[in-house]
């Protein structure tokens, strides 16, 4: 068989965390908490499943999930959306993002995507036919470089993707970013997928600027985001996407044909949870902040290069002082092997990385005595 | 936005579990089961959320789960497939399918389904840029018209797609239908999707004759299952591909990228449970064939007609004793509005569906109650 996806491997998380569980190595390479999730949501759970909510859901999700959604809209981005026509509930944000994608992109359709991004955009232009033209984020500080955003536009331009809170980086996109995109793209037949999955992981006081809460971009938008990031559970595999109803309505067209509906028991619990523990998003930044702050505060010891992650729950370090020589697969291949702690290169974010680039990522969702011990080791090298 | 599927609408499946709840219908129309599941097995989720089975289940699968697979697919059909190779978990069989047409289908590529068909289908092979060429099955039996299988093919097939146990009908596939198939597509790059989602709902002592079974056909296939029809949680949204190695693992990289892993805590309930409980397969068949006989021995006091469903959980019925002014769609809301039965009609399965056809689908996987009660109301007529 002739493959249709020839450049697609085995993904970087996938590869890593193999190589921590053979290598014996503290996994801080793929983004997942090893800490539980709420009692009560996990509850709520097995509650559920013996009250027999076992069969399909409403293929746009169940009406009380998609309610709790559109609340937590109004709160936290003052946008009123229609729990029925505007919030749909995916079995987790790749497929969000997957399907928004399919519903817009067609062959010869080009969607621009800032580099370094999550890999799971490509191939899903690709498979909608489309092409991804790559702007680099301007570095250090991962922010929009607008002299090549607007090189990158041309007529076949259908699809901007954005990632705020930027994974792997951190950085944060600003209102003004906001405000000169819908100025560039103005008039244009160009729509947004907004992959804000980590939305509630904004630390230093600072508010995450969603495309929620800006009307313009909003119009032309599909904001994508996860339980799984929100809620400790990525192994739930629940997201949800906010879209104008237009728009939504496309998106269900595939998500109905993709998957039909999200897992019924899962979408249950999390309405619940959302309805008796609003303190759960309220607490989130400080609870991860603490984390990062551990961390980062253990890692001013060692030789590795940062600075702090505005978001997200991952922390960029630059290793140019220890291993100069290596690129950075390579050198997350020695911190998995020869020194205990795995990591993910940055460069595999990229279609063509910086050639100097010398990052590792390093999740800081982790247990305290987790992130002590890969501390310690990172330190001592 | 201009619609990629202009043609698609809300599933037949949604409209009519929607009318049902409107109009206070007994739901006979959308395949679920309104039993509960086995309790060991919705215990066993309960155990593993608790125990912290919450993060990214690898992206082919849990490995204990896709052993059972394996495990079972020996037993049942013959074959030793390896479970790291050629068995991957799917968060449904609805997205099984997708990520095998995707995996496959190019622009300008040709499929042939056999009508009436499942309504995912067809949109997923536009999405992937083909085009689905139909061939109806032969009344009354719903079996394979060689004669137009023949016509349909051209030098642009590249895929079949093959339902048995088949959704609407119950029919069974042959292995003499197989052996026919292997000849009639022998040297050509043709692909079969195998969707045998019912495969343990056959009945009167007849064995499921599977693609996997069929060494020559098994070589180009996906076969596609679902844990939701065979554990009555069709919620839980979880089912499996079973594809030789070349071909799973163009099937993963689609399926990496579209969902990228099932729900873990359901994995793991469902690999205890079948590790635990080889009994729930054996007693399957005579558990549904009870629900079958219980409704078609009420249903025969009714002026339906029918011919007992050879498999999976529906029953067709030919109303044309009772309303043959009627189509299946209006006779359909009529028996849901006016009679409290709420009903799936034909048609809707079809491209083209002959203009006499008269039956509408009834789901028996219900409990002897909900059964009863409908029947009551279908024999009033
Ligand atoms: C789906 S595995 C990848 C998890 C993740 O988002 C990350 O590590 O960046
Ligand atoms: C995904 S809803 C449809 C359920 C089903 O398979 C059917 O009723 O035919």
């Amino acid at each position: 068989i002739a493959s249709k996806l020839p450049n697609v491997g085995t993904t970087i998380f996938t590869r890593m965390s193999q190589l921590a569980a053979e290598a014996g190595a503290i996994n801080l390479s793929q983004g997942f908490p090893d800490f539980s999730a709420p009692a009560a949501l996990c509850d709520a759970v097995g509650q559920h499943i013996a009250a027999g909510h076992n069969q399909y859901a409403p293929m746009t999700g169940l009406p009380a999930l998609r309610e709790q959604v559109a609340a937590k809209v109004a709160t936290f981005y003052g946008r009123a959306v229609s729990a029925d026509a505007e919030v749909t509930i995916t079995p987790g944000a790749t497929e969000a993002i997957f399907c928004a994608i399919q519903a817009v992109v067609r062959a010869g359709d080009e969607v621009i995507v800032l580099d370094p991004c999550y890999d799971s955009y490509e191939p899903s232009v690709e498979l909608a036919g489309g092409r991804c033209v790559h702007v680099p984020l301007a570095l250090p500080g991962f922010s929009i470089d607008w002299q090549r955003m607007t090189d990158a536009l041309s007529p076949r331009t259908r699809m901007i993707i954005l990632n705020s809170p930027h994974n792997p980086s951190g950085a944060l996109i600003s209102r003004a970013e906001l405000d000169q995109l819908a100025e560039l793209i103005r008039g244009r037949d160009i729509y947004l997928v907004s992959d804000e999955v980590y939305e509630h992981l904004v630390f230093d006081g600072v508010s995450h600027v969603s495309v929620l809460a800006h009307d313009e971009l909003y119009a032309r938008a599909f904001v994508v985001s996860s339980f799984g990031k929100t809620y400790h559970v990525t192994g739930w595999k629940t997201g949800y996407v906010v879209a104008p109803p237009a728009l939504s309505a496309e998106l269900r067209k595939v998500h109905q044909y993709v998957n039909f509906c999200g897992v019924t028991p899962l979408q249950w619990a999390l309405a619940d949870f959302m309805a008796a523990h609003p303190e759960h998003l309220a607490e989130l930044p400080a609870f991860y902040q603490a984390k990062r702050d551990l961390f980062c505060d253990l890692l001013a010891g060692s030789r590795f290069g940062f600075t702090r992650a505005a978001g997200t729950y991952f922390q960029l370090v630059d290793y140019s002082a220890i291993r100069d020589d290596l690129d950075d697969v390579a050198m997350s291949e020695w911190l998995t092997r020869e020194h205990g702690v795995a990591a993910i290169p940055v460069s595999v974010f990229y279609q063509q990385a910086p050639k100097d680039l010398r990052l590792v990522r390093f999740c800081f969702a982790k247990r305290e005595e987790t992130l002590r011990e890969a501390a310690e080791k990172l330190c001592a090298i």
